[in-house]
This record gives C-alpha cells, structure tokens and sequence, in this order.
C-alpha cells in the first residue's frame, strides 16, 4: 500500500530526514531582532525548496509596508490527483524563532545543533533554537511529502501550504496577509498546525484550542533626567517605586487579575470537558519538579486545577521589567523611567483590542503623581477553539490510533498561536492542533530540545494523515 | 598680606587651573566597573603629584586584600610652620566617579571635558562626569595649596590630606583603612570636605549634616529555567510578578516605610532647626521645574516639608530594577529570576546593619510560594551630624564671609558621605562639608558640570579658609 512504501521510505532515509533538520536550524531566524532579517529570508528560502522538491509549487509572499517591510510568508499548492474529491487541507507552520537569551544558560550555542541522549529514557534529542518550536515540526510534514512524492511520484491530496515567520512576534502581519489573500485561503477545508505538545511520550495528542494573548510595554516616566537619590530620594516621585506599585494592584489575594471588565466575555468550559481533562494523565506536581520547583509552587487562580488554569483560565505577566541602574555594584540613582512588558493570556471570547483598552484605562486611573504613562502594543491575538465533532477531527484521531494503536489524547494548550483564531474569525476555517512537543522540551528557553522518538513519531503521523484525507469525501 | 598674594596668583593662573582640572577629568576613573581599575590608579598618582607641587609629602597606599584589593588611597602631611599651635586639619575627597551610563543621554563625551556657556546667567561652565563630583571641587582645595606654597614658600597650616578612589562604591575599604590607621587620623583636630552643593550662586553653604545609606540587592528566583508564559502562564509563581508585588509593601500610603523598627532609632530634628531650614532660600516647586516636574510632584512622607524629606528624613528607594525579557520588541516568557537594588537613606542615629537585618526579615516573611531570595549588601554608611557649635564652623563660617561679604547657608544634604559618619563614629572627628555645587549640575546623571564661578569661588574660599586657621589657637 501507498501510504506503507512512504513510511518505509522515512525509516530508511532517517538519518537523511535529521540532517536536512539541522541544516535549517543553523539559520538563526530571530523574528524579533532585526539584525537577523536576513537569516529570516534565509529560513524562508530554504523552506520553499524543501516544498518544490516534494513537487508542491512554493513561492516567498512578501508583507508588511514599504516603510515597515515585514518578513515572508512562505506560500506553496499542490492541486492534488485528477478528480481529487476530498478535503483542501492548509497546513500552517512558522519558520522563525525566539530570541536566545539568557546566551550564558546556554550548554551548547543555540544554531550549531547536537544530538545528545534523550533524558530519562533510551534514545536522542536534538538541541538547538527551534529544534521544537517550529522548524522540527515543519520538518515532519515537509518531509512525509517528501516521502509520498518519492514512493508514489505525488501527493495524494490537494494542499496548500502557509508557513509564516513572524509567529514569535505575534504574527503581526498575518492579519492583514489573510484578509488580502481570504478568498484563496476560503477555498480550503480545514487548517492543520504541528506546533504544540503531547501529554506523554509515544502517544500522539490533539489540541483542539489554544489561549489567545494580549502583549504590551508600559513605561512610566518621571523626571526628565536621572536624579541622586540622596539629593531627590523623598522628595520627588521615583518611577521604579511607583510602577512597582501600580503593577502589584494587577492581582488580587486569589490572584485574579482586578481590571474591572476582565472576565465579563470568558467562556467557561463546561462541567463535562472539565471532568475529562480531570482523567487525563496529567500531574501537576510532576511537572513543577521539571522546572525545580515542589508542590508548593502550584498556585494560581484559586478555584480552579492546574490544567484548567493553563487551558481556560485568563492570566497578566510580566515578562520583563526594566529601570535604573541594572548593572553590576551600585548606582545611587532615581530613574527617569522604568519599564515592563506586560501580556494577558486570554480564552475565548475574550478580545484582545478590548483587553488592551481595559488595561490602558485602568493604568491611567492609577498614574502616580508627576509621572505619565508611554504605552506600547507588541502583540495580540484571539483564543481558538476547534469543534469536537469536526469529521477532519475524526480523521486525524484514526490517523493517530493506526501509527500508535491507541486513541490520541483531546487536549487544549495554554500557548496562543494567533493564527488558530485569526482562520476561525477571518475565514471560518477549524484548526487541528497535531503536535509532537514533550513538557520539558524548554521551549523558548535555553537548551531547547525536539526528541528523535517525537520526530519520527511526527513523521508517520503526517503520512497517515495524509493517506486518511485521501480518502474522504467532502 | 600672605592671604591677598595667594589670592592674586589664583585669579592670574586660572587658565592653567582649569586646563589641570581637564587634564585630570579626562582619567575615567569610574570604580564601580572592573575594567577601569587602571584609570582609577592614575587619577590617584595625578593628585599626588599635585599634593607634591605644594610641599605636601604624598604617597599612595593600598586598601582592600590580596584576593580582593581595592583603590589605593591617596595620603599626604604637611608639619606647619615651626612652632605651629593652629589646629590639624584633615582635608578629605575622592578621585573616583560614577558610571556614566546611560550614554546616549550625554550631549559630549563624558570624558572629554568640555567648556560651555553656563545656563540662566553669565559665565561658562565644565561639562564632564566627575566636574562636580568631587575632582572639581578637591581641585579648589589642591590649587589653593599650589597657590600658598608659590606665593609664601609654604602652607601655614599643619595638615593631612586623605584622597579616597571607592565613594562612589560606599567607600568599602575605607572602614578598615580608618581603623588601621586611627592613631595618625586621631592627631587631626577637624576634617572639611568639599563634595555638597549651595543653594543660591556665589553664595557660600556648609552643610552640617549628611544623610547615611544601606545599600542592597534582591533577586527572586522561582522556576530553575525561563519558562513559555502560554504553557506556565497562571499555574507556577512568576518571580517579576512576585518581586513586584513585595516591594510594593515597603511603603504605607503616607510614603513611610513599612518595614517594623525602621524609625525606632531615627533622631528628629528640633523645632528650631526646623524653623531655621524654613527660612532658607529654598523652592521645592522650583526645584522640581528643574528636572521638568509640576507642583504636583511635590510629594513625600506625609508632614514633612522637601527640606526636611531631603535632610531629616530616611527613605526606601528602587534605584534599579531587572527581570526577563528587556530588549526590544516582545518574548512570551516567566522569567527564571527577577531583581532589585534596593537603597535606604538614613539620618542619625540609624545603623545600617541594623536597618540591613530589619529588611532581610521583613522580605523572608514574604517569601512567595515556590521562591526564595538572593540578598546581596552592595554598600552602606552613618548618617554625619556636625555640633553648630564648632568653633572650626566658626572659623569656617568667618572665611566664607570675608570672600562674599555675607553670612553663609547652614544647611544639611540628603546624600551619603561614608567617610563622615565613619570619622565621627570612629575617630570622634568632626567634619565641615563646605562645598561650592550647584542643584542642577546633574551629579550621577549624564551631561554633568561644574561652573567656573563656583569653581572660582571654592578657590577663594579654601585659600581664605587656610588663613582662618593658621590664626586658631587649639
């Protein structure tokens, strides 16, 4: 059978599948950072020719403005077999990465990828800057093309492909990239997406909804100038100290987040998916432990378990905080300013326009005396939430149960891929999250890592994927 | 009259005073940051060369340990004349300076010194970091030795010099210094220092009193690795999250300190000394246009005017603060760790270690779930109070009066001098702070100056100042 000659194909040529993986990892595509741009072009380019060889027409789609050029989106289609009556499947994937910092935590750079022995069990894991988000993911569906293209001189479904590199800044030119190509992108079934994680190891898990995210820098600023604090100290308002005390106002004793009107459009997840997320193999203890903390680091929303915490529950961080003197020793100084990045995880139905209005009228209602406020929206995007009865849902589970034997675990993701929920609004399109990340592959963090075994599980998961659309009908 | 000579010499060669002044500010001495130790060493054989030029014997001599060494100090003597019966004067500065960050702030290089016309009046002014703090106003000590020992053949008076290079990082060392050579310190009868500010121009001040400091640092960690804040967002402790909503704590909403035992031992000044600081020539509003504030910055411990919030008053300062994600754009992450450097000014009778160990127990009662601290002591220091009675005051106070023709300003400083409160806690000495800056000339801050007319005047004044005592009797 097809879709056997095509796995085969993948065992065999193993090792060549890693080598072209650590080949597109060595491009160091920072979105973020602008002196990478151009390795982003690089990613992007490498990515399209990797489509062309499995025969799918691939193209770079430039974004953004003249004035604020954004990066590619990597484009390609394949029509499919003649007479082709199944679904048009999108499959959405981001070639760029994170920043790398902290470097010095770092046990080998982050674009020269080593293969070193998987933790806790036999086998190997790659290390590297987007060995699992995404480019190790892209790979396992780019190459089970590779594969069908190779065995049986095509790919048995129509497709196209839409692999973005501005995910880790929130995609911000997406938005306008789906409404300006909507009508191509209407014409699609379903949107598949390898770039979440598994419960457990071996066992394939679906994620049928992920949290959207609001992402925003306030600074406050007080004197035009930095000041000695023995001359100013008491005597003028010092921004450190009093950002520090509005942004603490952000939690209250059940550490709720207090913006007024915060909660009102939260969808709640019903007593039913709530009791079967309860029998899923998820300890939360257990994974604190990964990440060195005991049971008495798991706090959060009172009222509600870990896993709804991640899943359904709304949150404020702040991912970074600056001001004054930073520096190795002492400094005796007032700042003229401190600064934090602040982001709201959000679930359906909240808004992150609205979030974000909410935020900047609840700061304003708290500027300190002699200070004003400078805001700064990076990022933002709805939560998604994919129908449990969607029949590419159904296909995607038998996919999973034929490579493994056992039913995939129907789970959500605390992470936000803004993309999930700008298909479902813009174009109405559902997303099936199929991804083959673990829990402590430190994503975003240093010594990210993508074990072989995911890989290859990945790799066979597309290429049943693939042969399941194949036979259905629309 | 020897006094008027000295006098002339200094008004023919002021070109050359301000040429040595570049010279010397052109060393960038700064004695926080490691890679400048050099710098600093030669800012210190430059002024004892200048001590030499005017018959003082100068010699450098090493403070700190073989594992740890510090900036050497510099020390010179100079006997009197025969049969001298005058008081033995201990003059004190420092050759050290603070960083100069942030550098993109300075309008000239912070060590390529820079004349330029004075603001809101006629006269010029020295632009560089360490202009006012301290290298120009020692200067005005220095060339009023130079210009005695070229006009009479010597100084008049029986003195010591002590010439520190660690101020700017609390003068660590110097404790040790004072006690291993307490025995030659005792021998001093008064010590005067030019390192405090004036509140009006051309109008002499002598502060008689400085505030003290405990400087610390905090860092919180959690999570022994940077963590996605979609995957742990709102079910783990977010150390930013929390190091901001402890800090907050440190004040009431009075702006006092919250910290228990704070206050126990803060002695308060008297009515009269109050009244005294009520009639001065100072505008807080004024002050605060300054550093482009409005009337509604005006703020502080409640009760308490700006005055006394700067000189009577201790405070708790965030002078730095740190954590995740600080570059440019956005990065969805919990950070592993966030810090501050926390700084607390204190007036007499405050001991800060005392004041140390009262914050550590105050943060260890507020440790987060799953967090602990990381306390670093980065610096700290007495406050200094001078008896009103002194006749060195006196002596002081009929120098200042001879050059301007009026009485001068008794006035206190918020800033910290470890070196007063050392000498009196210490040796039993105490120390007149008659010091020619001025409240804009930017001390800590980029774009620091000096203006020549205080320059001018600190010369005058320290060249009479010598007279007045050479006339003493002890």
């Amino acid at each position: 059978m097809a879709v056997e000659r095509a796995l085969e194909h993948l065992a065999k040529h193993d090792k060549a599948v890693i080598d072209r993986l650590i080949e597109w990892l060595r491009i160091p595509s920072i979105s973020t950072d602008p002196k990478h741009t151009g390795d982003v072009r690089k990613a992007a380019e490498w990515c399209a020719a990797r489509l062309r060889l499995a025969g799918v027409s691939a193209e770079l789609r430039e974004t953004g403005t003249k004035e604020k050029p954004g990066h590619p989106v990597v484009w390609g289609h394949h029509p499919g077999p003649a007479g082709y009556s199944g679904p048009h499947v999108l499959f959405y994937g981001h070639y760029d990465v994170q920043p790398v910092d902290p470097l010095e935590l770092w046990e080998s750079a982050p674009f020269e990828p080593v293969i070193r022995p998987a933790s806790g069990e036999v086998g190997e894991r790659i290390v590297a800057r987007g060995a699992v988000d995404d480019k190790g993911q892209v790979v396992t569906f780019l190459e089970s093309l590779v594969a069908w293209k190779e065995t049986t001189g095509s790919i048995p479904i129509k497709l196209s492909v839409l692999i973005e590199g501005e995910e880790e800044m929130g995609s911000r030119n997406l938005y306008k990239y789906v409404d300006d190509h909507s009508a191509e992108l209407k014409m699609c079934d379903v949107c598949v997406i390898s770039d979440t994680g598994m419960l457990q190891r071996h066992h394939p898990a679906i994620t049928y909804g992920v949290r959207g995210l609001c992402y925003t820098e306030v600074i406050l600023h007080g004197p035009d100038q930095d000041l000695h604090s023995g001359l100013w100290g008491g005597r003028c308002p010092n921004p450190a100290n009093e950002l520090t005390k509005v942004l603490a106002q952000l939690w209250d004793a059940d550490r709720r987040v207090t913006i007024p009107g915060f909660y009102d459009k939260v969808l709640e997840p019903t007593a039913k998916e709530r009791e079967a997320w309860r029998r899923l193999p998820f300890d939360a203890v257990a994974a604190l432990k990964k990440i060195g903390l005991g049971a008495d680091a798991n706090i959060g929303e009172a009222g509600w378990t870990a896993t709804e915490r991640e899943w359904a529950r709304p949150t404020a961080e702040i991912n970074g905080v600056y001001g004054g003197y930073m520096g190795p020793g002492s400094k005796t100084v007032i700042p003229s300013f401190a600064g934090a990045k602040v982001s709201f995880r959000l679930v359906a139905n909240q808004d992150p326009a609205e979030i974000e209005a909410l935020f900047k009228k609840w700061l304003d209602a708290r500027t300190p005396p002699g200070c004003r406020w400078e805001f700064k929206k990076h990022s933002g995007g709805f939560a998604g939430n994919v129908s449990i009865d969607s029949p590419y849902l159904a296909a995607a589970t038998r996919a999973c149960e034929k490579v493994t034997g056992s039913k995939p675990d129907l789970i959500k993701s605390g992470g936000s891929i803004p993309v999930v929920g700008m298909l479902k609004s813009k174009i109405g399109l559902d997303t099936l999250l199929v991804g083959f990340g673990l829990d402590d592959d430190r994503v975003h963090s240093p010594n990210e890592k993508f074990e072989l075994s995911c890989l290859r599980l990945g790799l066979k998961t597309h290429t049943r994927l693939i042969d399941e659309f194949s036979r259905m009908t629309r």
